[in-house]
Order: structure tokens, then sequence, then C-alpha cells
């Protein structure tokens, strides 16, 4: 059974590989397991067929037969779940790799999305140069902290995993910002990420989305 | 083994039980599985001893032997693997059960508390009464595709699960403000939440911690 993502139709970053079906072709890359991509339009996502799986309007999704996925983060728990290479099998180990999973989706990400936000909403209003600092001072709170943690380590909790998978793309989202480098063990880390192979697979099939789209 | 939650000495909500620890003392709760609490400070919370367990120097933690977790999402499903009740036995539905977890910490609480976030950090700035309805018009977007879902239904997917927990906790932090009120539903959902026995003990439990230390 090859599951099925769903993915932008139209890249809005240029296939930089920020969206979020890059976590879930990753991980499905990093355990071997094929995939289809099904294309939607940002007119589709909204729709009542795409939301009976995504209740938000949102892309990835990931259907494998009956069963229809919501939310990159659990998607990614679902294919660690499944396959080997992704959680550790000692249950201690797994449960930690858990922590770093959620840790990056909901302790280091909303800081991070919220100044993405407003650049786009509020970027044109006369509080927005006022503001940025506030909110980038609220990301290096965490980066200060997670980086902290991580010290010399190449992953966050011994042998890469989903944890550090999440990790790596949230940090992602700094990039071009400047605001990663002033961390070079996170940057460092975020290299390492991008360097595994199955990353660069995942990387180079949604940018195919992109130049296809651009050129076709 | 009895497991040892971390929470607030001093609660700064006033024993609302708004504070993480909440989740995962309900969670143990609907699992009948007894705990102990160990009190820290603000300042404790910063120091070395508390960040080996929790990198960003928060609440809760959770111990059992020689397993240390931090992550109120990760610790809610620990505590959901090791024992009954908390998530469905069927894969596909466990599977969607967790979706529901990652979609309450990364997708509906963020804007919950970005507004609570910056009354505190920006009430005094002159942009706070233009900003805030843009902030709740971002929290009422999930919430109107939230309500959607839900519908008629007792419960996001079934039978309660983690995932209906940690969302009932994450609307709650609506309280006070008068928005949950614009979705009859959501109130209602919530209210189902909070009539369980089990929330009772829990939210007993740590307004005693608040009680005894007002009249200590």
């Amino acid at each position: 059974m090859i599951p099925i993502i769903t993915a932008f139709e139209q890249s809005p970053d240029r296939g930089k590989g920020q969206a979020r079906d890059m976590r879930v072709r990753w991980a499905l890359e990093e355990v071997g397991q094929p995939y289809d991509v099904r294309l939607v339009s940002f007119r589709e996502m909204k729709e009542p067929a795409h939301r009976a799986v995504q209740p938000f309007g949102q892309i990835p999704t990931y259907e494998e037969g009956d069963l229809a996925l919501f939310e990159s983060g659990a998607i990614v728990f679902h294919i660690a779940e499944s396959h080997a290479g992704l959680l550790p099998d000692d249950p201690h180990a797994r449960a930690r790799a858990t922590a770093w999973m959620f840790a990056a989706v909901s302790t280091i990400e909303p800081p991070i999305v919220e100044r993405e936000q407003v650049r786009y909403a509020e970027g044109d209003k006369p509080w927005y140069a006022d503001r940025l600092p506030i909110l980038e001072d609220r990301i290096r709170v965490r980066l200060d902290d997670l980086s902290a943690r991580l010290g010399d380590a190449e992953w966050l909790d011994g042998a890469f995993s989903a944890g550090d998978l999440l990790m790596v793309m949230v940090l992602r989202r700094l990039e071009g910002i400047g605001m990663l480098e002033e961390y070079p063990s996170l940057s460092a880390y975020v290299a390492r990420g991008k360097a595994r192979p199955a990353y660069q697979r995942a990387f180079a099939a949604q940018l195919a989305v992109f130049t296809a789209a651009s050129t076709g």
C-alpha cells in the first residue's frame, strides 16, 4: 500500500522546501517508504473534500488505505512508529524522542511562525518595526536554551530521530534572516540534517513540483 | 513506581488550573495512576538541575524511575501509551487521536497563547488596542474550523481520548474573555471535559496547592 500525501500545487516559497509536506517526505525517505503525492490548489484546500481529511484546510495530509491523517507531527510519528529508523527501540529513549517532536512543533516553532506571520499580515503597520525586535528576542530565548541543551552533540538525544527531523525543519524556517547564524552549533545541526541523503531526496522531490509548474 | 511531576510552587493564575501540569494531572487521573508532585519556584525552574530535565526551564516534568520527560503533550502521550483509557486500541483510531493531540498544541494553542502573551508583554504599548482584534480573528479562524469538525459529536473522534484532553485544556485558556461563548458547541465540549470525574480530581489537586500556599 503506497501512501498518498498532499502538497501545494503552487509552492508559496518557490521550492525552498518550507511547506510542511517536506517533513513528511523526509520521514518517508528516511524509512525507505515510497509515496505518491496529490497536489492541491489553495482553493481545493479549503473545500469540503479536503477538509474531511484536514479540518483546518491545510497541507499535508496522509492517506494509506483506510487511514487518513493530518498534522505533520502526527504523520511523522505514524511513519516513525510503522517503520524502523526514526525512533529508538528503547522505550525510554523513544519517549524522549517524542518529547523533542512536541518541543519542535509546540515550543520552538510558534514564535518562529509568529515572526513570519506578522511580516505578511502586519508588515505595513506603523508598529511593525517596533515589534520585530520583541518577536526576535522571543525566538532567541528558545534558541539559547536549545543550543545549550544540544551542546557539542550531533543530535538532540543519541541517534538521529523523528525529533531531530522536526527540529531541523522548524529551525530551517529561520533561513535567510540571519538569526540561526547567531548560533553556530544550531547552524551546524541544521546543516547535518540537510546533508542526510533522505533529506536531499525529499528536497529534490518537492523542488521538482515547483520547477515543473514554473516551466510547464 | 509512582511518577513525580513538577508544578508551580506559586500558581500564576491563582488556582484556575491553566498551568500545564493540569494536563498531566488529568491524564494520570483518567488512567488511575497515583502520582507525586514536586513544587518548583520560578527561580528553581531556571536552574541547571531543573533544566537537565526541562531544557526550556518550564513545568511540568515527569519522572518515573530512570525516565525523565518534558513537554506536556509528550508526557500525556506517554501516560496514554502506558495505560488503558486515553487512546483507542484500533491502530488507525489511535493515529487519529494522536493527530488531535498535535492539533491541540501546535494548531489551536499558538494563536491563543499569542493573545495572552501580548497582553502581558505589550498591553501598555500604543498598538495593543489595534492588534487585539487581529489576534482574536486568528483564533476565530481556528475555532470556526474546529467547531465545524466537532459538529454535534461528543468528542472529536469517537470515544474521549488524549486528543480531547489536550484540546479541552487548550480551549480552556479562552475562559474569561468571552470568545469561547461565541461557539456554543465548543463551550459544551469544554464543559463535558470539565465534568469528567478525573478532571475534577485533577483540578482539586492543583487548586489545593494554591489554597495551601495562600493560607499557609
